[in-house]
């Protein structure tokens, strides 16, 4: 039925997904969640997001919205008054909208390349992922959170570091943030999870560290 | 000097840079343009694009903004008044955002992937690319351009393939785009090159074409 309802089409272990859910939660927005199987895609996903196939697709009305970094603006366009998640500022703007894209071309892939690796290639891929989570380090100073004194757009773009990263870390038997090295990057990693919003949506660790165990298996075997 | 000049930081060849031209101009925008060489990096631009070490780099008096599709947001958020690029609309507006990501993922890449192939791998790459270029047919119907009667965010994003792909093409002996099953992004392709501010700034035929051969030597001989 067309309305101004909100749907997300997610996957429990889906950083991306999870993005929204901390959106629409900051924003106040009421929001029916639905988990899809990728391994089996439902109809509902491949009519919504034809194109790429994948979660999360944001259902609002009839309208489908692919795309995480998309279905944020969206959101923040949508419910401009309720807690604002980009910067006012046009050019603090840009520069928010330049680290979320750098997180998705480069710590996304570096962190989940050093986790598919073993032996020298993964000392190698695990230096390469270090470096590119360096200058978040910068990004840090003089500020608890990326967004400031409370959370923001780039706190949810890099929240999902906070959260898999131990868990990789834990399976790989490896550091990719290091207290001493980057100690602004370190303690957000301990404060952006305890976020009570943040916190209530945790995937089980019980139920996450096998999945990546399991993920991790089928990438080396395939590679 | 800071201020509020505008200065581009681009290369003749790139289709990434003539974006931020259009856009300045649509918008009425005064600017410097500075022609970069790529195969001896000035310490300007590694100094305002430390990350990518790419162009475009804008300089808005004495702030640097890297990433074409980043520069046209804050072209349109800074100078709101002057030619809209995006439309008002938040949906709209978000499927624009979509589509011209989907240009930077799909069709940027199977268009240049095909244009370093040959024998049977071309003819399959080509056949990719077509498939990638599909999608666009449908964004045109009952409009004349991507922004509907006159050009937008979209016809910028999507700019580089009216003036890349017929060289291309004629490079490899092989169509992208034929006007019998595309007959809509046919016609734009000869309607965008045409545009005034467009065809003011076009990369010249007899320096494009021995440019693009001598790049396309370089892929094969690498690959």
């Amino acid at each position: 039925m067309a309305g101004d309802g909100v749907k997300l089409l997610g996957m429990w272990a889906s950083p991306l997904a999870l993005k929204i859910e901390w959106a629409l939660k900051l924003k106040g927005i009421e929001y029916e969640y639905v988990d899809e199987d990728l391994s089996n895609k439902s109809e509902r996903l491949l009519k919504y997001n034809p194109i790429h196939k994948k979660v999360p697709v944001l259902l609002h009305g009839d309208k489908p919205l692919p795309e995480s970094l998309i279905i944020l603006e969206y959101i923040d366009e949508t419910w401009k008054e309720n807690y604002p998640l980009l910067p006012e500022d046009p050019y603090e703007r840009a520069m928010a909208r330049f680290w979320a894209k750098y997180n998705d071309e480069k710590p996304w892939h570096t962190v989940f390349g050093a986790f598919c690796k073993t032996g020298e290639e993964k000392v190698k891929a695990v230096k390469e992922a270090q470096e590119t989570l360096e200058p978040l380090e910068e990004l840090l100073k003089g500020k608890r959170f990326f967004g400031g004194q409370s959370i923001g757009y780039l706190d949810i773009a890099f929240g999902w570091l906070a959260i898999w990263v131990p868990l990789i870390e834990e399976i790989l038997g490896a550091t990719f943030v290091d207290e001493s090295t980057l100690p602004l990057l370190h303690a957000w990693f301990q404060e952006f999870p305890n976020i009570p919003l943040v916190k209530e949506r945790l995937p089980p660790r019980e139920k996450l560290l096998p999945f990546l165990k399991a993920f991790r298996e089928s990438l080396i075997s395939c590679s």
